[in-house]
């Protein structure tokens, strides 16, 4: 049973939102990943905010663009935290989907995270589901483990190559 | 029976939003007035755009400000032609406002008007009526020759007055 | 007799305003395609703006970019509905498009859409002209229900392969 | 003990971060309100992130300005979730802080509000609370229940009163 | 006979617009102050630019806001250089203006000046006149020298009374 | 002997003034083309400001990017008009070039266009030499003609051959 | 002998650029202070900053807005390190400060601080003097403890009253 | 013993920070360059700024983008003067970077340079050292005056070339 609902507006916005249901592949949290679109499909996607709480979804991460109304529409009509991920526009290059999704009337928030940043809303969607479950809280500790280990070998590398032999070894690995 | 929904997703939008009544009055156009909210009403919100119709509104203007989805959730639910005012806000001004409501994704325009342009709004919206009703086409010709006249009047009084005078006799009416 | 005049400020402008024509073909709307400029012809454009009306206009469209006075020296010399389309710009993306448009002085609406929405200014300008034609409103509603399906087929294929399946099939398309 | 920190960079901070302590007041949900900051003292405001866990913190809501820091330096600190609060500031009236609280890197996110919106940050920490706490969820949704009747008041007031009794009615309350 | 034009779209244009007349008060120069609108009454503006050389206009200053388009559309209809004041507006502070003025397409420049700089655009059009005119261009380096002489007093004062002592005397002077 | 400088802060910038260079050969009018940098040269750059009234210039157009100081310090040596070209830059894509330029103190304008407008900043420089010089004030109307004639053509093809002719042909030419 | 030279465009720059003048007071660095102007007073302001090392300085921190030209003309006439205080202006609200200080081109680099942060201009000309004078580094570990304690103190007077009573407080001492 | 940390918050900065690299090579200032994050490896981080000075680190150079914590801090734990480079990202362009960084409350600046100029930034450390060290002060007028010949000579080809030539040879570099 689903934990996380991944909902997005069109599936142009799933080459960036792959990058939620991969962090949370990673963590062992059961999500769906959706397409629905709170202009297009208005009433379906209002309703599969109000059954979200009974069907066991605890968080729900929205991705949207342009005139980003998915997360907040999606945020009113549930209770649940909903995360919200501005994807990268053409003309406005996502400032416009920034906007839309972040500065929501009081009552009802959603919780932002940066531009494309759909890996940092799985992140967060699985801190928020830490609080009931020590075995993701651990997960997260092991995860940021991994993050500082990864800079320090990647540091580490640069004291030994030095920065031409670091460029030079990253353009070969292309 | 009203012809143009004015909605407005909070009674602080009212200041702004009167104007386009007051655009409304002018022509004799009858129209409702309505505060509801996409995220704190969304159900009734949607209803309202979805019997908009059949109770015989013709255009919608609606007003919000910040996350402005209310045009759009509206727009979502009807085919009538919608009308978006974005309020200037706080910080961001009514960019925030303006983009929230312009960059609306395909398949589901909102009539744009600029920051806080109810009247404008108004004025759009007897223009999209006027299409099929000829005193209202002559009525907006009136207005556009009343424009006309006052941008006469003010310039004939700078040509008498001078500028230091015209700006002495401003000061005044204050 | 075309009904809707979709006019442009350079031929640069066509790639974009090209599918503002095929919104109108589908919805079987008459129109003609017009490039003029503002500024580079601004007698003739006034001139067709003063004569769209008798000339059985009943909606106008304008796209330009830039400084983009286009849609409002139109809607100038009009009390047609004149809907504006910021064209997308180098340096400044849109942004002056979008703004030279949308923040008309009171008296003169544009009815902006968003930067390059050439296809929607065609869906407001159906929803317009649907005010006095069953037939357009008609249209709008199947059109709207095929958008809902397609979003719906969408999501279909997505829970019957997944994101990666998606993702690949999509690749297989291009 | 209490369940949230909510911490700000700076005793100005203050007069907008109260609301999200009136919200946590108004849910019952135990809290503590504390000055730190991120620059003039690193050491402490880390220290603060990594004990937030062992003294039974579940959420943490940060405020700052500017080069708005805090919610991230103390995010890095701890895999609790960090609500992010971006206070507007005076010539770059808040976007300075909004973009160096949402544009975190992969890894370390932090869960953003609205300009100024302490209230939501709160709203959004009892949701995330609300996971484990079945009264909580449940005053969430009475809270909407206000939310939404509150709007259906004012509405009914504004059809009662129509636009200008609405605002006269407004003048006198100041 | 006037030399120059100094045209605004509105009256509430005129307390910034008089800088303008105020410098070419002070350099002698000729000129006339006009209100026209590019929008309400679009053909006395084009047949003021229209006449203004066979008029002995030499140089226009035209300031306007928001969709600023007046400075563009005189321009479009004479070959006289240009200036355009962009009027710093309510939510978009002057940025709307100053992009729809400054991003006038190839062919028909406008001559663009910083947001509220109408004393600047009558010094451009001093140094413009100057090219045929040996006194202006006397008259030009008189007033650069006098801006110079004026820094220096001020630094003159500063050094007397130091930073406390010229700011408490700034304060009695008001 | 030239009567137009040609100014750029660096070779960079010369794809973009160089259709300043064109414009002003089209009209005949004798120019230079000098890369000179406020920066970089700072000492040159202002002696070429001062000498270039004495040296027979008439009008001084530079381009710059970024911190763009160069028309701004020009302006500083000399009461000759100053055309600035803001240049397109990387990261704030010509914004940043933009308010250089334009927004000069009270005293020292420079005449602003467009951001990589540099055939305009020539366009502009010939309708102030031709305020002594009826050949060219006539060449700007033929130039005029020639644009209104351009756009007629433009339209005339797309007559013929409508939207998808036209861009079927465009796309032959490339 | 004056070590540090604190230049401002303009006497109205004085309010902001005096927190600098306080803050090398409380170090007890000698400092000048001088109004000069890269536009109204080019060649006496190239003049300082050549001389300004053989004079003994060995900081210049300077103040503008607008065009803010002053930073980088200081920093084209010497290699002493040069710190920029871009000041808050009217309508662009300092951003056009900022970006005209900070974009300086490769080889002539300005460092820059926050809108109107002349006091933290002051901090790092002392930082800068410290590295050759182990009593200033001393002072501003001082001055960092006393940042820390004014935050520590601050706060436990939270935790003392309270958010109601220290903001109270706070009124009382207005 | 590096006398300069080059510090950057990801690998993905080095190819815009080794033009750090490269200056101080030119210059002969020893320097070491390090991978850290203030969010990935934030105590690493600050216990690398809190031990700087000991080290005998002279000046800290901090590249980071989005929310570019980094420089700040480092600022926090060190007296050390800091220079930020604001990284160029992807959707915001830097804009996000620059704020980040420039922005600092008061009491802890970082010197910020442009966009993605890591040269400057080095090269603005040049001349901090330069403080205390004749001969860096000697290789800054040298490099000056390398960079005046360098705009000199392009001139010449210019002038010898003209503007087609120049270009062409250009096209032949490539």
């Amino acid at each position: 049973m689903p934990r996380v609902g991944i909902v997005m507006g069109s599936d142009s916005d799933l080459p960036v939102m792959r990058s939620a249901a991969e962090v949370l592949d990673r963590f062992g949290v059961e999500y769906e990943t959706v397409i629905s679109s709170a202009h297009r499909l208005p009433d379906e996607t209002a309703e599969y905010a109000r059954r979200a709480e009974e069907r066991g979804l605890q968080v729900i991460i929205a991705g949207a663009g342009g005139a980003a109304h998915l997360p907040g529409v999606l945020a009113a009509s549930t209770v649940l935290p909903v995360i919200g991920v501005p994807i990268r526009t053409g003309a406005l290059s996502g400032v416009d989907s920034l906007y839309s999704i972040v500065q929501m009337p009081k009552g009802i928030p959603v919780a932002t995270v940066g531009v494309d940043a759909a890996a940092n809303a799985a992140l967060l969607a699985v801190a928020i589901l830490a609080g009931g479950d020590a075995g993701l809280r651990q997960g997260l500790k092991e995860y940021r483990r991994g993050l500082a280990a990864e800079v320090r070998a990647k540091n580490a590398r640069l004291q030994q190559l030095g920065v031409s032999g670091y460029l030079a070894g990253e353009g070969e690995k292309r």
